[in-house]
């Protein structure tokens, strides 16, 4: 592909206005000039991940939706509900780009040496605004992938690795030694199995569905509980005790199941015997929830003692905690693994407009296992 | 008071029954001998706290309790309903003994010098089984009182007054600077106020009355908000925006209220304005639940970003985290400012059997704000 950088460069943008309506649309900017420690990345793939949806789809109601405009630069309008709007108000009026995270080839740089030295590679970035065709990113949050890895390979090298990197760190950091996580079939769950198979770290894994099931048998997962069988209480727990594990990541947010965890966990710690305490137990169990695909709310029975606790869990500042070498550490595990350990599967790619395609929006904002969207934006 | 021991003691007991039935009554035990680190206290006085009331009525209907035998020596039985006997299996057919604190005088001491010099003194003290005539207490869980100072003033020397300060010290060693305090009115809240006010610690006190608002507004609290107003919202998050507090502890537990306390605070986070982020302030906001004043289960609606904790608190295990040298300033702490800071006040005084008595039990239980009872275990 030649390596020049036209004048303007389309991107994705997502408005929320005073209304109650979200707008998304393709605006034509020009090109930006990177700074001395930045690149411009011509971006050939960006995934659509769960941690992108809020931003792009502002909780609006996409059954609700209609489109405008020609094929390839449409206006897609969607009702919010009035009950969102209130956590929108910072938003309200401004048009913001969207997509954590890409890859694809840097075709200019500014002077300092570490942009330089990314000049003609092809990296997986993070930053704000990947869903465009050309963007600006700092030179430390790009990741050169190995020569002749293509774009597409290393689009999810951010979010997900990381994501699943930093359940382990948090794990190792807070001195647990097993984990759970949820809805664990995901892009993100299967990764997870793969780390904790190779680093040796007993995993539990919740699922919804026979299918999901199936999938974490196929990758190697040893335990795997279906929190919609009747039996579920009895088999987590069990699992709780084979693998000894008290943290939890979560990624419902909503109902039972945070709170059913620490239950198990609390029944777990007690089947070991031990003095009675009314207190009960003193073994701390720990819930994180990372991810919310239930909104409502999150109930807990507090039937667990009183070592408990539950929180939000967010990579951007976990990565903080790490220090630099700690992140650096992460990285380079994820370009060594990165068509293996960490390896992302898209059931659909689409340009910027067809990522704006009223049935592909009903499809990745149900956010479906197994289904997975890449954006090409520099597809014609 | 002669100091003969006489050779056996009574004690308040409580039993769980494999049928689901709470039995208090008072055993007749051989007194106990004080081994090298202890002492006997002839306990004077001990409180009825909150904290007592899961192992002394074991979640038993109260208002169906029946009482039998003569007055001075009474067995009380009452139902405990089936979904609490689950969390009581490993003290079935166990009578335990109860209370958590009490002062008295040392009358017999073990050989180590620590213990010898307590003989004569009076002495508060934490230990299980304080509803009891004479019991033996390790010395380093012994505060010797000022001289003078009588044992009624020094029976909750160290659950209150330490909880109270745990708080403002948990608030220092994770880096918040103001507190929220629900149930605020109670003995421990009033500590609470007084340890604020003489620290500078901003302090926001939730009730649920107008007269609890009253007894606060008396002791010079500053900011007093009522779960009950139609404003409370908007009120709460004022007095967080006026405090800066982003650490609450919770002593009801159940229902909305400590979501809303996240909410609220996340409000006063962004009310400071700041870029818009999808995931809400990064200010971390931190709810611990101390008490279950409300066991019916905790609702949280996630409506305050991902920088969020809730959890359990547990004096204890927090006193381990101190050391013995943080642990003694505390103490002393507490003996300086017994009779200020630290003073409890009782609106009933009863023997071991009067804590027996249908309608002290209906009363204790209620755990109504201002109501609080002195156990005299050595009254005739």
């Amino acid at each position: 592909m030649p390596n020049e950088v036209p004048p303007t460069t389309r991107q994705l943008r997502s408005l929320v206005t005073a209304d109650g309506t979200l707008e998304l649309s393709i605006a034509t900017v020009d090109t930006p000039t990177p700074g001395p420690g930045e690149v411009l990345v011509r971006v050939e793939a960006a995934p659509i991940n769960p941690s992108d949806l809020g931003l792009l789809l502002a909780m609006a109601d996409v059954r609700g939706a209609t489109s405008s405009g020609p094929a390839d630069d449409p206006v897609v309008t969607a009702p919010i509900p009035d009950r969102a709007m209130k956590g929108l108000a910072a938003r309200i009026g401004e048009p913001m780009p969207v997509g954590n995270e890409g890859a694809g080839t840097v075709v200019a740089a500014g002077a300092n040496d570490d942009a330089q030295a990314l000049v003609g590679r092809v990296v997986g970035f993070a930053g704000g605004g990947s869903y465009s065709e050309y963007l600006v990113v700092p030179a430390f949050l790009c990741m050169a992938l190995r020569e002749g890895t293509p774009a597409t390979k290393g689009a999810s090298c951010f979010v997900n690795p990381l994501t699943a990197l930093g359940m382990v760190e948090t794990m190792r950091a807070e001195g647990h030694t097993a984990l759970v996580h949820t809805a664990a079939a995901s892009n993100l769950g299967q990764m997870l199995n793969r780390v904790c198979l190779g680093d040796g770290v007993p995993l539990v894994n919740i699922v919804r569905r026979d299918e999901q099931a199936a999938i974490l048998r196929e990758i190697g997962a040893e335990h795997i509980v279906d929190s919609s069988s009747l039996t579920f209480t009895d088999d987590l727990t069990e699992a709780l005790i084979a693998t000894g594990a008290t943290l939890a990541f979560d990624a419902i947010g909503g109902g039972a199941l945070a709170g059913q965890i620490l239950s198990a966990m609390e029944a777990a710690a007690n089947a070991k015997g031990g003095e009675y305490s009314r207190y009960g137990s003193d073994v701390h169990k720990q819930v994180y929830i990372y991810g919310g695909l239930d909104r409502g709310p999150t109930e807990l029975t507090r039937d667990f003692g009183m070592a408990w606790g539950i929180g939000g869990w967010l990579l951007t500042p976990f990565l903080g905690t790490l220090g630099l070498d700690g992140m650096l550490r992460l990285r380079q595990r994820v370009v060594d693994e990165l068509e293996t350990t960490f390896a992302s599967h898209y059931t659909d790619e689409v340009s910027l407009a067809g990522a704006l395609d009223l049935d592909a929006m009903a499809t990745y904002a149900r956010q479906a296992t197994g289904q997975k969207f890449l954006i090409r934006p520099t597809l014609a």
